[in-house]
């Protein structure tokens, strides 16, 4: 049986690392009272809460945290019309914080998520670990069988070649979670009382070339290499679909990491996830994507981009043009998909002019 | 501080699993005192001990172990002038052991190799797991972030293909090592009091397209399904170079588990690694294979076998000619050993007659 942590508020104080330069992107519909449990770890930070759904409500924030908070309304007066390719009554809306931020990395959890305990009982400072794996190099071009040989107490294994020992540099970190499984609805009817209580000590790279189910519950990522990518696409209100915004963000994120030369983690840190959502709501929002999936998985793992797209929004509008041709056939949907992909990039590149400018050179470092 | 467990007597005896399908195959120069730790969990099989080295010295085997034991003349006796292919003075001899194997998995592990302890302090049955690895099915073409999803307690994550739950049959289980992990001479000669000491409780799949550094100190694989590619080349007595061994057998299978979709998985189990081998020594080994990793990895990378290619012998063939045609320009040894492959390929199908012949049947399935 896992539990969380019920007592934060001894864990040791550590200097928040990257205090000025990460966001905590938080996507919401009802008062934000599970912070009280992160105080230690986030209180430092810089807070961007994304109010999903009615706007009329008040959200209420814990005292002592540092926040802006943006609802539909306000989303609608910064975005204009280009306000169309965010979700809205979905948690996809929480990439809107992506783009408004103006710090290099994000970290984004869900409201449903608590601190975990390590196997001594210790709280998870997961954003700790997140930036541990963000400031260290990934190793996508070939498999180190210790996992992050980057970590203390190891290192590459025998035959590992020494070219490639430097890395590149990590773009996501890809946080696990205890307690509730991130199941489909498929799974979390067959297996209503699974819960996932094994810890494993592992971060790794996810290989060049192999794509993954990237969850945003616990999530973190430098903005600056790969921001533009991370779009969780159309969904909740009036879409067809839900669910699938987060996967929708990885796929096109690892396909343009592979492509730029940026590793992708997964593994530690896990956060506790207290409860798990309705299964019979969930197929609801999943059922397409479930159809969906075996045919855009294929297509990501298919796509490749020319030696053109230099930079991230380069990649992703090459990739939107490739959506419309190629998904478009599988249902109009992905026709309006690869339109808000593009007005994603547009409205990202007029909130973030410099980055719109520099970002070429930024990537010729890749 | 790691150590290992100092009493597996008390171990739970467990049925053992695949007794009459399995043989432990144990490459040697000493008496084999080893064993005794090992006694709960290995005395219900059949060992074949490959003698390295001179052929005169006798070779203690505890009592109440059931065994072959061959030496080099006993392999030159066998094979006659294909023996040429099995290498000499080195524990690249074990690959006899396979060859002469009627069943249908192996285990290997190296006789420095102990008992580890599990967490809880529980002695690891390393053969049991690699059982349970390798009994399970693979998931090479999508990366599923709980690992394993075979394993009790873990299943596949939402977003993971439907189409691909079914997993493929598993070819080889790939352990890992507590205490003295397998770094190559340089990282030895810079780190050598690094210990392992992190349990990682994890089996992966290793993606499809990834190489991986192999290691042959706690492996397991089914013969069927990929034993003419666990061939580990000439190393050792009269040649330029040791300690690539299980790095050429890992890279070859990898390349051929990939083309006939078969899966490669590695993690669990852990066995305590006793004993540093001298890093000065070893740097002698491997100094020219670090400089050839960095050809030979781009190689394998690259090398991509015809539709032909319907059993692991023809893919091994295949590869050979590969080897002699685009390695040959690294160093005339790639010549010979492009040679010896084949004729590793001529012993088998000759030690393994119905092997080689229903060798296409089997492969159809996969």
């Amino acid at each position: 049986m896992v539990e969380p942590a019920t007592d934060t508020k001894t864990a040791t104080k550590l200097v928040p690392l990257l205090k000025d330069e990460l966001d905590i992107v938080i996507p919401t519909i009802r008062n934000l009272d599970f912070l009280e449990m992160w105080r230690p770890f986030f209180e430092p930070y810089h807070l961007i809460i994304v109010q999903d759904g009615d706007p009329s409500k008040t959200i209420r924030v814990p005292d002592g945290f540092d926040y802006e908070l943006y609802n539909r309304n306000d989303i609608n007066k910064i975005l204009g019309p280009k306000a169309s390719c965010i979700s809205f009554k979905d948690s996809a809306c929480r990439c809107f914080g992506y783009m408004v931020s103006k710090k290099k990395y994000i970290f984004t959890i869900d409201d449903d998520c608590f601190v975990a305990k390590d196997p001594s009982g210790k709280a998870i400072n997961a954003l700790e670990q997140h930036i541990k794996n963000i400031l260290s190099p990934s190793t996508p071009f070939f498999f180190n069988t210790l996992y992050d040989p980057y970590r203390g107490g190891a290192d590459f294994v025998r035959g590992y070649p020494f070219s490639l020992r430097e890395g590149v540099p990590t773009a996501v970190s890809h946080g696990l979670w205890l307690n509730i499984p991130d199941y489909d609805a498929p799974t979390q009817l067959v297996k209503p009382l699974e819960r996932n209580t094994r810890y494993v000590d592992a971060v790794l790279t996810i290989p060049k070339g192999t794509l993954f189910p990237m969850c945003g519950m616990n999530l973190c990522f430098d903005r600056e290499l790969i921001g533009p990518a991370m779009y969780f696409g159309l969904m909740g209100d009036g879409q067809p679909i839900g669910r699938y915004d987060d996967m929708w963000a990885g796929w096109c994120t690892k396909v343009i990491c592979d492509h730029l030369g940026l590793g992708v983690k997964t593994g530690l840190p896990y956060i506790y996830h207290s409860k798990a959502s309705n299964p019979f709501v969930n197929l609801k929002k999943e059922y397409k994507g479930i159809f969906w999936q075996e045919e855009i998985i294929p297509f990501f793992q298919a796509a490749s981009l020319s030696k053109e797209c230099t930079t991230v929004q380069k990649c992703y509008i090459e990739l939107s043009k490739q959506v419309k041709e190629k998904l478009g056939k599988v249902d109009p949907y992905f026709d309006k998909l690869a339109d808000a992909m593009v007005t994603w990039i547009e409205a990202w590149d007029e909130l973030n002019p410099s980055a719109a400018s520099s970002a070429k050179v930024t990537n010729g470092k890749a």
